[in-house]
């Protein structure tokens, strides 16, 4: 199984580095990086610079598609070269997943028309200017479209899709081994959740789009 | 804030983007990623490489150091160059984190002597030969140390964490920001929650150490 994770200038690295976690152990699995332009990729903070080698169209026939999100995204959303390959991926690939605002780019190639997906819940009503019903769900599975809420619900995302791929035993495996029984010291994971100060402190802190 | 992140041939890429995702967020905060050996430094799947700009003796006074886990910390366990500037750091850096088996090897530099602290499941006993006690929690707080259990449970100590450093009404926003709000679809992070074949199948896929 070839899972290809497409990286893109400001990515959020735990989208994409979540489910590269669960998946990317999944046995007889190999993971490959993938750019429009490969090389060094920085992500959002900035610091952190990824070796990516195979440009997309080295990659032809993967079986598995990640996309993540992050501030980048919105760079992303125009027609072309990774639009083009996500539509022709999309044709043989057994899942295409995304994170967070993955899903927006997924819906601007158009390959997410008529489907329920999920994603960042800053973002997710921006699935319907393309025709796809933004479903606030954790975790999305429509079609061979898997599709994930914000940044760290790709964890999540990625082990429900490894019970569908090799089974429950080996998800639960992967989760024994990566010791997720999370524990968060906070209620503060939804909008819903959160007490309304801590979302007026995150506008402040991070002015999300 | 300076916060500094360890890495070494074969980590384990969540151990340390977990943290890096909640605590690279706080407002004034740079983070810089450190090795004995700079370049592109991989994975233990082998298909991450992250390039890391600066040597060890460059970050000299990180007010937060993290060091991750993975097949390769038993390369690190030596007395050497990490642990001579792991033991400096120690004493001006405010926290001196860890997690999964990157306890060990603050344990192995001599720093965690007389304390509580975790670890992987699987290496947790391992802390007891340094002089550190074994503790069974998920993110242990002993001193300035903070330590975490295995691989995602990184995110709950940095969350933890962010709410000493920077407020409980910001480490909350972080949360938010990065929807972490976990639906993990097995309840099986645990050696005590997993089935007895889940981990049986675990030591046939992956045979930890």
């Amino acid at each position: 199984m070839q899972i290809a994770i497409v990286l893109y200038p400001d990515f959020t690295a735990l989208d994409v580095i979540g489910p590269y976690e669960v998946l990317g152990r999944l046995p007889d699995t190999e993971v490959v990086f993938v750019a429009e332009n490969p090389g060094l990729v920085r992500n959002d903070l900035g610091s952190l610079s990824i070796n990516v080698v195979a440009q997309l169209a080295e990659v032809p026939n993967p079986d598995v598609v990640i996309v993540g999100g992050g501030p980048g995204q919105a760079d992303q959303m125009a027609d072309g070269a990774l639009h083009t390959w996500l539509r022709s991926v999309d044709r043989s690939s057994t899942w295409m997943t995304s994170v967070c605002t993955g899903s927006l780019i997924l819906a601007a190639a158009g390959i997410l028309a008529g489907r329920r997906a999920t994603s960042h819940w800053g973002a997710l009503e921006q699935l319907a200017e393309f025709g796809v019903t933004p479903t606030d769900e954790r975790v999305v599975i429509d079609g061979h479209y898997a599709t994930a809420a914000g940044v760290s619900a790709g964890i999540d995302m990625a082990l429900t899709l490894a019970g569908l791929i090799a089974g429950d035993d080996v998800a639960q495996a992967v989760q024994l081994l990566i010791e997720y029984a999370p524990q968060p010291p906070y209620n503060s994971g939804t909008k819903d959740a959160a007490p309304a100060e801590v979302v007026e402190k995150l506008f402040t802190l991070f002015a999300p789009s």
